[in-house]
């Protein structure tokens, strides 16, 4: 949800929302940030769940296990578009990866300037090294490469308001008719995909009018 | 399947498998040649029946259907690729729309030049003009329009053989694990949705060997 207070004070933004088991948000969180700069647009990192949605229709894991052919599909999908894309590919020996540690973590940092890398250290983890990202070890040598106060945002991780944000963020997406991951959303205007990130940026920086109203002086 | 009888004199070649009642193979009907003109790559046209695959993963019809939220979303993206690629757009009133005639056209006429502009006519009907596209009145106009002999083609179409051959090009889509359409093989590797259209032709246009055994004096 576009949250600003002040709607005439909203810069340009594109809503980012990703949940790290997801094979194509891993693409999409590590190409946001550089495409999303280069149209002036910030954007927010909406972490949630998809398996509740996932189980909200009636699905009690990935797609892409669920359909076997769709799921050997993306595998090589996915190999062509990171040599596309230049970044690292393994697809994981297990699948898909519960990643509800680094969610609540993205909460707690939330629009802190730490948040993008620790979002590709954790798909990295997943989709390159093939480890465990729900494991506390993995995420504490995330954490202090980053220079983070390791017990400080674990504790808040673990906290009943941070649980229940995650659990809020899930109600949210699925409220907003989100039905896979990414998912972008531009105000109102959505877009499903890693595929549709370019077009959703090029809305974003066509949306002109919170460009101005930003500036708070139209020419 | 790639049926050059001598592999030496194939040339450089997209297969393009579809359903007339599918919304993304609208899109790359309307765009296929003229983007595989660009890259010298003769396109391959494969019509099959979407419905037998779905039935195959348990689905009664399209997902754009039992999945209400995705299908919501579709009809705004559609119409969102339709204005980017200036093609026109309708959410049909029915669908999926059931093509079989137009389908078994297309093996009628398959390699003969009025194909695609057939092909493009056919979805034409179901996606802008919203009428019935496997009846045989709309058919027979756009026959007409393209010089074609009526009798001589809706004869061939409604022939056993002909029929046979449909059902055997969906028993081979499915044998492929194609999972949904369009989707696009270049030589055995496999690109789904309209999405990756540009993409495997860009893989077909970088398949040198093939190309330089159409000439047969490579330099």
């Amino acid at each position: 949800m576009v949250t600003a207070s002040q709607p005439s004070a909203q810069p340009r933004e594109i809503e980012f929302w990703l949940d790290f088991g997801s094979t194509y948000s891993y693409l999409s969180v590590m190409r946001v940030e550089d495409l999303a700069s280069k149209h002036d647009i910030h954007v927010s990192w909406q972490p949630f769940l998809l398996g509740p949605i996932f189980q909200s229709f009636g699905w009690n894991t990935s797609p892409f296990v669920l359909q076997k052919e769709k799921g050997e599909y993306v595998q090589k999908d996915m190999a062509r578009l990171c040599r596309k894309y230049g970044i690292p590919w393994k697809m994981p020996t297990e699948f898909p990866r519960l990643g509800v540690l680094p969610l609540r973590i993205m909460l707690v940092g939330a629009g802190q300037p730490w948040i993008p890398e620790f979002a590709q250290r954790v798909m990295l983890l997943n989709f390159h090294l093939d480890r465990d990202i729900n494991s506390r070890e993995e995420i504490v040598i995330i954490l202090t490469d980053l220079g983070q106060s390791v017990d400080d945002v674990l504790g808040q991780a673990q906290s009943e308001p941070i649980k229940k944000r995650l659990r809020d963020q899930t109600d949210n997406a699925r409220a907003r008719k989100v039905f896979g991951a990414p998912t972008f959303f531009v105000g109102e205007e959505m877009f499903w995909g890693n595929d549709r990130l370019e077009d959703a940026l090029e809305f974003a920086a066509a949306t002109k009018g919170a460009r101005v109203g930003s500036q708070g002086n139209p020419p």
